[in-house]
């Protein structure tokens, strides 16, 4: 596994792989991996390429009250981890590396950035995009692997890549959770062990909401009722949005269908943390 | 020459190009062609490439009530034009081709979009860089091509390209003149013959900054004065605004010096025309 830091030898480590006929295989990171990025990992090994893994805390897409500062970092360790599982290249630049001047240029999308996410973290999805597309920009990836945690996330990297033309593969990679069902985070790593398990009610509250729908319930405010009974009795964890998304635009839904995306977002203490379910998927 | 107008056709001859060798040298245009354009071409081929020319007038940067289902069209003779300087690919697509669904993802510039065309035109920019991001996508041209006159467009353009990592070497073109040095446009066939002299209003106001510059006067708001006299001069023509901008990030300057850009627009009855002056260049 080679490590580089900046775009030179990025593009010549790239280059060398193409010339084999290799298909680039790219899994963009913040670091402090778990499980969760090594599936991602594992998925892109499994569609044979050469795979690239990216580890960049991007400032761009944190707010001026959000932790960037505080965000883990443990490069050393995420390096171990991607070695064992295979990966043929690690791009860590620094952020000069990445934005040499002060960025200017910005990557938004309009409309489904208004639910969600996108509502509670102004500017969030408008970082994450511009970060995306300038390491599209760099990698060139054939595909590009996101979890599904981070549905919204994923849902708009589809959308700009089929906007702008990349010719990159979008590939949505299953949520991995803990043993408990909690949907795995770096940013677990902030929770003590009393909120650890407070966290519990969001995944609580998406399997009562599919034990509900199975039973035949297709009213989105009857579902989400559900899930608000179950959130009450964990106190600590505090509901930020929670709701039933169309996965043609995102936009909320009333009767709800297979395909639809159950989307919540909480805090325990400080922490915020987000999951989802897809209608029809098992949980 | 060849004329294409989906993209597939569009990569098909681009890859055979490559297969030789060549550079791919792109012109961006909103057709109805004059000599500005096909001195953009001109610069193409003298940089000894496979020129591209896409002729295309894009919806997303017209505002709701400016020109866009009066913008003049003339396919035939612009096809017969290009083909006279030797390019060797048209690119037309229809709207759908290149916003095959409503398009929700934008490229924006959020800093030097407040002065100047941007402050009047909101939107504009947003729907230029879109599109040119759309364009340099599909053709991945080693350079394009693009004229003096929309200086705030080349300037954009450039720092998209540099932001996002393009590999595009952008390049800038004299702005072509008429005889009597109105700046080319395609935007000039809206004149009548009487708005056509009032037109020339804004070279002769550049012109006579030029003149006090050379005198000694180093103030944007002497410089400025000298205009405004000018264009009252000429009381068909409305100025829009006016002022002299740093080529760093088109901010206002206070003191002008040789390489500062003087950027004006006016409108002569409906039609809104601009040029500028490179403080040091020839006028």
């Amino acid at each position: 596994m080679k490590t580089v830091k900046t775009i030179k030898e990025l593009h010549s480590a790239l280059n060398l792989a193409r010339r084999k006929g290799s298909k680039i295989h790219f899994v963009p990171t913040m670091g402090y991996l778990h499980e969760g990025h090594l599936e991602l990992v594992r998925a892109a090994k499994k569609d044979k390429g050469f795979v690239v893994v990216s580890i960049f805390v991007n400032p761009l897409q944190f707010g001026p009250k959000e932790d960037l500062a505080q965000y883990p970092r443990n490069l050393k360790r995420d390096k171990k981890l991607l070695e064992q599982e295979g990966v043929n290249l690690v791009f860590c630049p620094p952020v000069k590396e990445i934005y040499p001047e002060p960025n200017s240029t910005y990557i938004t999308e309009e409309e489904s950035t208004q639910y969600w996410c996108g509502k509670f973290r102004p500017g969030h999805f408008k970082g994450v995009l511009t970060v995306v597309a300038k390491f599209f920009q760099l990698v060139q990836p054939d595909a590009a692997y996101f979890g599904q945690k981070d549905f919204q996330q994923f849902f708009l990297i589809s959308k700009m890549a089929q906007n702008l033309f990349f010719k990159t593969k979008i590939k949505r990679v299953p949520t991995v959770r803990e043993e408990d069902g909690l949907a795995m985070s770096s940013r677990n790593s902030y929770l003590s062990s009393t909120q650890r398990k407070q966290a519990l009610g969001l995944i609580e509250g998406l399997r009562a909401m599919q034990f509900t729908y199975l039973s035949g319930i297709k009213d989105a405010s009857e579902l989400k009722r559900v899930m608000q009974k179950v959130v009450k009795s964990t106190k600590q964890l505090k509901i930020q949005y929670m709701g039933v998304a169309s996965q043609k635009d995102l936009s909320p839904v009333k009767k709800v269908k297979e395909g639809d995306v159950v989307l919540v977002a909480g805090f325990v203490g400080k922490t915020r943390l987000i999951d989802n379910w897809i209608i029809g998927d098992k949980l």
